[in-house]
């Protein structure tokens, strides 16, 4: 593996926010030229902006353009209220990035559901669509009558490539030439670098979405270089991979136990078994190179990238890097949907008001 | 309503069979020039063909080209092996309905799978789309790898539009474009004007489809002359009307009274309770005229549209012209389903041996 | 048939309001004695209210008792605020019927939801149980810390005999035994002998349920009498048959005719096409026995009982009686499931504020 | 913790076989009195059986009894062949356990299906139930007429304590007092302590099962013990956790750096990268403890308890051990649901031809 593959295959993850962090981990502030991040806080939620320049792109594996996120770990499930509150942060966020880009209220939007909905963690995009609120056929059957406090909007889900024997950009694209939107809103269920992730964070981007690119397969992405107009993606890290779970444990083990020497002053053996307690950890509570190779041997002084390769290396083999979803995948999908489509309504219909 | 409206209305239904026997039932024999009919028993299952000329077309309100019809009425639901009979009959027969139209077996295939997967009685094409063997994307990816004795076979469900906000139409058509398949095959549920025939009957036809037609919409047809390519369509009758119901049970009450009393030369009012054996009732069961009105009053001489349009105008504008499925409709559907996407994957792969 | 099985055949419907309507179409009014007729309009929404005595029992062919229903045909599909609406006005006339019968806030509650979940229109039950809050288990487990504001309640959906292969009595039963529950509510779908109520009423009671009384088999009741505690039952009639289809729409048009005769004094072949405007029709539009022979002969004057028979003994032994539902049951079904699982939790933890 | 509550943590696989694995890695074999281990491999399936001794329980921390099972690992996703071998071996497998406990071929069966069936990796059990072939109503409602060749058997899914309020066994334990069966089959979905067998392989026992016996709760076992009659238990691991996830993967690393540096003599830092051929690691590939200290730290020479222990003590209070289960959980459900319910069939009808 070359510099450049190596490169190359750091950039799998779906998330510009691990793209960051990786390059984060790995290069000094003064490179991060190129790339502003922005963090806030609204409604107890943490939302996070991230823009990348094209002289970043190359540094940070990701597409020039915006990147927000907004961080629902601390929702319950089910929880109608909290559920509410995510649902208009998301609104107001997705709002905001349409605006970055000038989408008038008048401009028509075709949105994309991207995933398979027999496969429960890749069904976010379908569900979706089930409940994006279409008008388009009403300003084309009924002209006249219809309500224009709604914007022009069509929606679809072009199913995969393996149950339709289509490539899903094809479909998209002949899509976009008959029905002619303004803009494009994909939506698609993604895989996250790490298992704090999961289900718990949702992303929306201008720079379109490249469907299953991370599985090796050459696709053709769906954005605006390909199409012509802005593509905005959704999406929810809603898988894992052994690999990352592995390698964020390992983390957290050096960090727990650089943590835990630091505050209690003692050795690891005794530690057993530790507090309870809940715990947040930091790059800083990373213990010295001496302490990881104490207790983590050559692995503890691994670079991040050197770490998953090796486990890859291991696991893949022999069919083990299993891509996993939480065991709660139906209902967790369930609330994801609901607060995507409510938001996506509710940012795509702005002078429409919603009970 | 002037003639030639009462003429559209009457072609309502979506089976040519039907169209042909409400035509049968109002001119005589000589003037079926144009219309070929043949009947067949085929493993125990009835088979029938017919062929509308064009020149026939006006009278039998369907347009010109072969329909064929597999009666499905004796299978007990879930019973496998009658299934599979069924699965083989109808593969053959849509087989000959390819080879009547000169399908080669390298031609390549996009099946379309009408209808809302969300409504259970209308979700019969996406539920066919599901299970067809596509191997576009194998050609298209790996040219050199792809076993050939699989036919290009690609497959989508566009979707309602309802749902989407764009004609199914216009999906079909942007789709077409881009895969440039050798021929369509479309799969939709359909509605019947007979409680007899609901999920009783398979129709294929090479006249194509027009999407929602009965509902009163313009839409514009599937087909060869729109698409420039051949249009099959297999289509089920998985829903009746409140209307078509009550005309039916008022045509067996007259033919009931008439079979009743030419057997047991008794007269009606003696005939509570009739006897509760299964009957087959033909044309020749119906009373003379007089003992029609002498049952039924006025509503007993009725012609078939007349009756119909009669009990419409009762329902319709109350809202109790309901459109209903039997009770059984999610198994019904089930067995339908795998019966025409195993016999459809059959007849497009004849190659290939399926176990 | 003798007149004693004819009385019980007519007692067929599982809604107390058509055994009601059935009586009252042929008795006088002198003869109510034993039965309490209220209705009322409640937020726009029609409630009634029959008492049962039990020296009626025998004439109206229901059990001593309660029974109330609420009419939700104006309720447009999937219309959140309607719903609502409806709700609350459920959960209200639930909560009288709870009070009617003594039952305090304390008391423990078994909820039971009958029917198949595999069979959409027989789903509601199941579907129900899946939204009831249960928190007997934490009265179980953690008896100090539980929140007593909400009552202690558990629920079950025993599943059909023809699926588990035991009497839902027995299942019931024994669960009976080990909870000891101090009174039980049971959901479940009905079947109407109108097609105008299909999906569009909801019935309460507190004798009890009969499961699939209807279908011929002798089955345990499971009320009051069987179980030794108060059992209340909530139900939708979501399927009719063709028998009350066909008897409804000659019903309709005996009165269409009658209606429009009176109106517009012009003889009925003049009449077509009727005018489309919404009727509602009442026994006064029903024309006379001279009227009604000549346009429906015999059978125009024939008995409602009478009717049916008739129509059912054309229908059945040829297996065209059959029980449908409306071809929307998916998203109807959806809508009742929530409207009475909210509504009962409402009704069963009235101190606890729901948003 | 004391060694008492270490040995009871130790035991929380719901696997014999990775419970006897565990103790093998501990004890050496001369301890191995009471455990009996026998491997074979039928039609390409490799099938273990192990009996366990009531002196050895203590140790093996599994009840006294016999764990069968089978390997499907090398079965593909939906290749019907494979299934159809591996459900007939299934099939046999279990009637051998049946007889070893001299279940009678006139003996009645309960079969309970554990589990929610709206969460997906959780729904073996209800979707198992499904598929049975119940007959017991056909004995109490037609003796006369019943075919007896098949067995009597009755199914219920009693659904999860957080969803019906009831504890599980108290629904199972009401209704053995009314079915009265002879024998108890019992089926549920089960937690794997490796990543390397979930959805991969089939337990039978005749010792019953503890139902969510891992989650902390005390809940009362469902076997022969509390009920009286012999309970046969069918399980399939469908969920791991990260801290096994990672545990294995740590073991893998560890062993995939001995065998490395056996075959090829070269220290580990120029391993990178390995040859990515598939390895099969066995104990031998263990390094010494010196080479995994230097690779792997303190870490390398952890016992696997304390190794679990640890990582759990990161991950748990962080919500970050995560239950999880394969991305295409909805598909492997569905194979093994009709691999079971076919094999459960066939077990316990064996008098009947199936096609």
């Amino acid at each position: 593996m070359n510099e450049q593959e190596m490169k190359k295959w750091q950039c799998r993850s779906d998330l510009a926010l691990e793209a960051v962090e990786q390059m984060v981990g790995q290069v000094n502030e003064a490179s991060q030229e190129g790339v502003k991040y922005e963090e806030d806080n609204i409604k107890g939620l943490k939302v996070t902006c991230i823009d990348v320049a094209p002289e970043a792109v190359e540094r940070v594996g990701k597409k020039a353009g915006r990147y927000m996120t907004l961080d629902t770990s601390s929702i319950i499930t089910h929880e109608h209220d909290q559920l509410t509150v995510a649902m208009e942060v998301f609104a107001e966020q997705l709002s905001k990035l349409l605006k970055h880009r000038d989408i008038k209220e008048t401009d028509t939007c075709l949105v994309i559901g991207l995933g398979n909905d027999h496969v429960t963690p890749d069904a976010l995009g379908p569900m979706v669509v089930d409940e994006v609120i279409v008008t388009r056929h009403l300003y084309e059957l009924r002209p006249n009558e219809v309500d224009r406090s709604y914007r022009e909007v069509s929606a679809l889900a072009p199913g995969v490539m393996g149950m339709t024997g289509i490539e899903t950009y094809d479909v998209i694209e002949s899509l976009v030439k008959k029905v002619k939107p303004d803009f494009l809103v994909v939506v698609d269920a993604l895989a996250s670098r790490s298992i704090t992730r999961v289900n718990k964070m949702i992303q929306m981007t201008d720079t379109g979405i490249a469907p299953g690119s991370g599985v090796g397969n050459k696709r053709k992405a769906v954005d605006e270089e390909s199409l012509g107009i802005p593509v905005f993606a959704i999406g929810v890290p809603t898988v894992v991979d052994a690999v990352s779970i592995t390698s964020d444990t390992i983390d957290f083990l050096l960090k727990h136990i650089g943590k835990s020497l630091k505050e209690e002053s003692r050795s690891y053996k005794k530690l057993v078994p530790f507090s309870s307690a809940r715990q947040i950890y930091t790059d800083e509570d990373l213990p010295s190179p001496e302490l990881r190779e104490q207790f983590m041997g050559q692995v503890g002084n691994l670079e991040e990238e050197e770490k998953r390769q090796l486990i890859s290396e291991v696991l893949t083999p022999n069919g083990y890097n299993l891509i996993v979803t939480p065991k709660e995948i139906d209902t967790e999908m369930e609330d994801l949907a609901t607060l995507i489509s409510n938001g996506l309504n509710r940012a795509l219909h702005p002078n429409v008001q919603f009970s």
